[in-house]
């Protein structure tokens, strides 16, 4: 029998509910006790002019991993909001998949602060593509803390 | 006869071959030299957990309208990247539709920052949901000068 | 008999006790709902390598530019805290002094966004050479809230 | 007989020209290719309204390791400047001394991407108070390639 831990279902069920993750192709690929890896295959609707992944969907995944890397660590019964993130674009973000990895680097009861790392899988090589950092609210509802 | 101003045409070329704009159903709808507006309707799989746009679908819209107010005010033959972009998510991104606003804060020869607001439009209403500060670096391909 | 708000003198007392602020030489030049100034005439002890006002100092007035501009908009007994903040280096920070104006892009019951903008005056010349967001918190005491 | 490298000599002679540095007491203590150590003792003249010490201030220190730290991986005749940095502040600024760690994350030929960790040691306690991502700019002369 499989123990999966409360709070990997709790983020599974949430992922779920992410309907821009499934437009763009996304799927969870790690849920660990303050990380999470999120994966994303290249596809041509992704891409801005030059053919690379746009920028912002790089944003979207490592947005996603960060945050559901802090809800491992809050309340069962808490909601995580975006405040707000950084994201320096390393390389060109291509090659066959993409994979974020958000990092819990400081937990709080009200705030959390993350660490976004993408890398680029092509064949046997891997390339960091994007580093983010970003703030993460706890709150009980959607909306509740930030106003 | 109408003058459509020579960069707006490259703008609207390189606009059209972003695929991921597409994807998500924004469009352009202002080009004026230094300043840039996208607009996207709200659609179920733009969102996320709570319903609310996804953050990354935000900064999406929000990077494409700053790279492509600094490309107004580049050389005809140089090509735009994004170095690197910050956003504060100020109100959950809901409505009928968002509208981003990129305009150059500091044009340059090799770098320009520029600032990018996001607006929910609902009924009559609207209301700023997003900052953007972006840095764009010129080039003359697509990964020329950030290697 | 002058009326100086409230608020006015609250942040003049804060500003009082930011001993950093005295070391560099900064003053509180305006101090408006939602908006406070602050100067910081030019000193070769604030300088880098090539003479240029250091980019941390750029930042030190601008975030606290920022923090007082929010307290501005807080109840009586609530303090600030600064969570997070991104700089843009725009042009060399030279000139006879710097002048940092904070404002409220942003105000909530926990979480205030501002922008901050460094300008350069130099004779009649003035020359923005900087531009920050930054997120601040509402907090009880100076640690509360954060922890 | 010691051999120390070109890099590091490069370093601390521009370090000393760094008269901010001075000004707050700042010291490099380690200087290795692609990494640099920054140690600010603690003073109340660096401190904000609630003796901490200053958000700025932090920034000053990790922007300094950040640059050269790049600046360790150029060309002997280069010259670094910072784009942007963003500063997420974990736990207040407070112990017997402040230690600001810089990396290079991803050397170019134009630019370079490193990450900043500011940590506060404390008797035989270490906690980490900060977190930097910056962009820094190769250029031949100190204002060169920005403009």
């Amino acid at each position: 029998m499989t123990d999966v831990p409360t709070f990997e279902s709790r983020i599974r069920d949430s992922f779920a509910r992410q309907q821009a993750m499934v437009t763009i192709g996304a799927s969870l690929s790690a849920v660990r006790k303050g990380e999470v890896e999120i994966v994303l295959p290249f596809a041509p609707k992704l891409t801005q002019q030059h053919g690379f992944i746009h920028g912002g969907v790089v944003a979207m995944i490592a947005d996603s991993a960060c945050g559901y890397a802090a809800l491992t660590m809050m309340p069962a019964d808490a909601a995580v909001l975006t405040i707000e993130f950084k994201l320096n674009l390393l390389s060109p973000a291509k090659g066959e998949r993409l994979r974020a990895l958000g990092r819990v680097v400081r937990p709080g009861r009200k705030l959390f602060v993350c660490l976004g790392e993408v890398f680029a899988d092509n064949g046997g090589d891997t390339k960091q593509v994007a580093l983010m950092t970003a703030s993460m609210m706890v709150t009980e509802t959607a909306t509740g803390l930030k106003d």
